[in-house]
């Protein structure tokens, strides 16, 4: 990339400053990547992204997770547009609420019910909710270091947080049921739940699948204690298994937060829950003016059908394995460590002796150049839109990306 | 209405009550509205709302707020549905962000700065969030009985909520000056802020504007404290003035939250804020999947773009105005004594001599079989699509109510 070509990201970059703080917000801020990454995108297709330069990538972020299917799917884009014809938010829920809610459950072992925000954060924090109302206690226990939102309960800064918005977490290292037994015995009668993500995806580190024998002892100790297990799968949900992440397990959460691809980009949340938990999700006060909201609901029911009929946790999965294969065979070929950890279908790519991920910014810059667009920290997602053309291309991009860090 | 006539909505109920918790949740759940009101909606075109029943209702809740130019307002869905062909979840924002920001920084003369999320909470929140990074203190003063999000620091409920999530808020009076005082007091050199809504706008009771002398006095506490002054316009903005409810007073607050109208339906809120608080608003790390999803940000732009051309507010205003007087004119012929408070673009109607608002329950069901949308405890909201004739109609319909009420 030479310096004219991104010059209108550079001039928007130079308006936000002026408008936004900082320029942006959160974790689509591009000063957290590489140098030649783009801030501002004009479009998407399917699995393929132009930034306002009018440069072109095949897109291994899919939006952090709601692009699962490809921006613009047909089959969600006509549903959606069928839906917003007639109404979006209106005084009440449409029908499609109803028929989403059932097909949730329909599609989840683990859930009788089913209720709707907008962000994940919104669904974890209501899981805590249901499971203080249900159980009338205060505990919940935490894997250290998981992301669970941006609120300041479960925010990863704690600026502007106060010491009693965690006064009730107690925390656990994931996999390890020792430290999930300890910290349970800590919060002693005072249990109210167990949170944990469906799979280890903490930024900058490698993925970790739980193992049996820890989601085993999570239920396990849930149960014991009169206690909620709930399944974070704001990140994961949808891409592991269409029944829920822990059905691979054979472990079955008592509440789920589900969010980002279940609509396929539109803005959409979900709890599901088990029948104990009834009650007090009616019992508990949420709200918000935009959760009724009917055209993100058929996107999301449009969404789901797919992602079931097409088997597209498989497909995604053969495709990353495809991609993660191709990028062992390239690394050994330079002869660089590589570790790819997690499912496949989302990759987390890290280098070997590599503090502050140096090289993998050198070797995400070099394929951002040959317009394959990765992460060098955060984990990756693969969507259904991908094709096995784009995963060559992305092999060749990342070809460039070893060699450029071979050379360093 | 007769028994058969919602029977759409009678099946839909009971397909819910399976699937979703007590059959719905949160401010939209019909059981807290008089028998005769649907739960389930079918479409909305301007003003109008149809059931799914087919009975079509002359609405004045416009989605509990959101609707402020009518559903399906052509300029607007122009916009999204241009901003949809080309992106709308991508890798990061658009560049319809930053206009979105710098409209909002053109029109409000508080703000220096815009950020954007999905749920009013998660403004009122991230406002907090702000006021304790930039001060380093904790306290935030809240008027008694005031709704500003449903998440446990703010819930009406406390079911779910523990005692620390509410540990650092005091309370005091809305225009009441000296209850301000003695809160900010007993906060001493831990104030961070104090958070107060547009006007008050609590459930079931007269509303009110504040008065010059409390706005100034909340203005000067803060200003001698070094803390916030936030403003909650989630459900005023937009409908009193163009440029922030206070500038009706002339006092202008630090940091302002937006959601419900600024997008005409579509889910986004909006945190402004003063050159002061530019700082800590990019330290602090708020986020979410969608918050920049880029079709809801073109529809607030040119929502906002409306709101100002064609003067809404003033227009509302006017259309308030004819319901008010309509209204008390009615009231007046049947005997009945009837209270309208707040501004009258936000009506809130309630009866005199009305335990649980018995009679206001008996007007609405009776103005709901003739076609009109009201509701007997909240504030209700005018749109830029309704018109004379609907006022008309309203006034009609409110006319067989009073008769109701009068003839119990």
């Amino acid at each position: 990339m030479d310096a004219v070509s991104n010059s209108a990201d550079t001039a928007l970059r130079a308006r936000a400053a002026r408008v936004v703080p900082g320029g942006m917000w959160g974790h689509l801020h591009a000063a957290k990547l590489p140098e030649g990454y783009p801030q501002f995108f004009a479009r998407g297709e399917g699995a393929h992204l132009w930034d306002v330069d009018g440069r072109r990538f095949v897109d291994f972020m899919c939006s952090w997770g709601p692009n699962l299917l490809g921006h613009l799917h047909p089959e969600v884009e006509e549903a959606a547009e069928r839906q917003r014809r007639m109404g979006d938010c209106l005084n009440g829920p449409a029908e499609v609420m109803v028929e989403l809610a059932e097909q949730l459950v329909a599609m989840l072992p683990h859930a009788a019910w089913a209720m709707f925000q907008k962000n994940g954060t919104d669904a974890t924090t209501t899981c805590l909710t249901i499971a203080r109302a249900a159980t009338g206690r205060r505990k919940v226990l935490v894997a250290r270091g998981a992301y669970h939102g941006a609120v300041p309960w479960a925010s990863p800064s704690l600026l502007g947080v106060t010491a009693e918005d965690r006064a009730h977490l107690l925390h656990y290292e994931f996999n390890d049921i020792d430290s999930l037994r300890a910290a349970a015995r800590e919060a002693g009668d005072d249990l109210a739940g167990v949170i944990v993500s469906a799979f280890r995806h903490d930024l900058g580190r490698d993925q970790e699948m739980p193992t049996v024998a820890f989601a085993v002892a999570a239920r396990e100790l849930c149960d014991a204690a009169g206690a909620a297990l709930m399944l974070d799968e704001v990140r994961a949900g949808m891409r592991l298994h269409t029944g829920g992440s822990w059905e691979l397990l054979g472990v079955r959460p008592d509440l789920s937060a589900w969010s980002k691809a279940i609509a396929n980009g539109r803005a959409l949340s979900a709890v599901t829950g088990a029948e104990w938990l009834r009650d007090p999700a009616a019992r508990i006060f949420v709200t918000g003016s935009f959760w009724c909201g009917a055209v993100p609901m058929a996107a999301a029911l449009a969404t789901l059908r797919v992602v079931q009929r097409d088997d597209v946790p498989a497909r995604i999965e053969r495709l990353g394995r495809m991609l993660r294969d191709g990028l062992a065979e390239g690394a050994r070929r330079h002869g660089l460590g590589l570790r790819q950890t997690g499912p496949a279908q989302m990759p987390m790519v890290l280098f070997d002796d590599d503090p502050g991920a140096r090289k993998g910014e050198v070797f995400c810059a070099t394929a951002l150049r040959h317009g394959v667009y990765f992460h060098p920290r955060h984990n990756m997602f693969l969507s259904a839109a991908h094709t096995e053309a784009d995963i060559a291309a992305a092999l060749e991009a990342a070809g460039h990306g070893f060699a450029a860090v071979a050379a360093t």
